[in-house]
């Protein structure tokens, strides 16, 4: 049973969180889930909906997968002392590493990617880079995976990584059960990434 | 301008929910969304995440579009008279009425999918028909327009119908627009339903 802790703040895209939240939590003997952000609470996403987070990033909760979405509040959270330091130190215990879309700009702010490969969404890929001089950003991919760090491309691109993510634990044969429990077309190829082309990055 | 009501309830499925109103909220000058419960509040989803509802159903408000998903939490509420008489009143005075998944289940039950198409979750496909027979339950189709319901399959199926309802009502380049922007692969052929084959209804 792996412990998934999903950071929400405000301005966080609906769909990266909850794509994979769906995916992972149809698999509840396998994972349980928990919404955390600066203050417990309901948070307002990028669309105005709000969800509500039980835990704050105070509360001392060791999680087995940390989870960071993106969306236009990234841009104000990547000035976020407090936000960092937290992905910093936790994404040091935790078995794995995943972030949606502009989330990366977050990991990669934190200093984490260093070194290694990682994606984003394809429209605000320069921006992402920025924050990341050191990170090996790949231009055309669903989702990379890089040791204990999976990076998804933009919003939906976060369900496909999600299934990865439980192929890689689990098997294929389980992510495609879920991915049809979902009636899900599950994009299984991580390099395919029709999106890369539309926005000129390949 | 039109306003999204969306009603979620205790085992609300994540997906059905948030991916439609990813796609609607990215059109912030065109739709605003509200989230609503039978009361006021945080609301456990099926996957134990909570979304916060603003308003409950005694709220006068007026929605142009009603939202209904579907989730483990329908087997409960179809018996809810209370939450039945609401969909049975809003949906008069809404301009169009959308469902995901077993969704189509408290429509159907509410009476107000008598003697009209619509189609549903593939895995549940028998006993959201029980719910009501006087409808024509499409066994295979992503999603089905009758006069003011869009009804759609299982959890995924509601964002390619939230992009189908975009299409009828802005256009289809708009909706298109909006799937780039969530790097999402819109499956626009209503009509095709590769999971009803899966499921033994095709």
């Amino acid at each position: 049973m792996r412990k998934i802790g999903a950071l929400i703040f405000p301005g966080f895209e609906l769909l990266d969180v909850f794509g994979p939240m769906e995916m992972f939590g149809l698999l509840e003997g396998d994972f349980t889930l928990e919404l955390l952000a600066e203050s417990a609470g309901p948070v307002a996403s990028n669309q105005g909906l709000k969800a509500f987070a039980e835990k704050s990033l105070d509360d001392g909760t060791n999680y087995d997968i940390l989870f960071v979405p993106g969306g236009a509040g990234t841009r104000h959270e990547i000035g976020s002392t407090r936000l960092l330091d937290w992905i910093a130190r936790r994404s040091e215990t935790a078995e794995f590493t995943l972030s949606v879309c502009t989330g990366s700009a977050l990991l990669a702010k934190a200093g984490v990617l260093d070194n290694r490969r990682a994606t984003t969404n394809k429209a605000a890929f320069s921006w992402v880079c920025e924050q990341g001089p050191r990170v090996e950003w790949v231009p055309q991919a669903r989702w990379v995976e890089d040791g204990p760090f999976l990076t998804s491309s933009g919003v939906s691109a976060g369900m496909d990584m999600a299934l990865g993510a439980v192929a890689l634990m689990h098997g294929e044969d389980v992510a495609e059960k879920v991915s049809i429990w979902c009636e899900y077309t599950w994009h299984k190829d991580k390099a395919h990434d029709p999106f890369a082309r539309i926005h000129g990055l390949a």
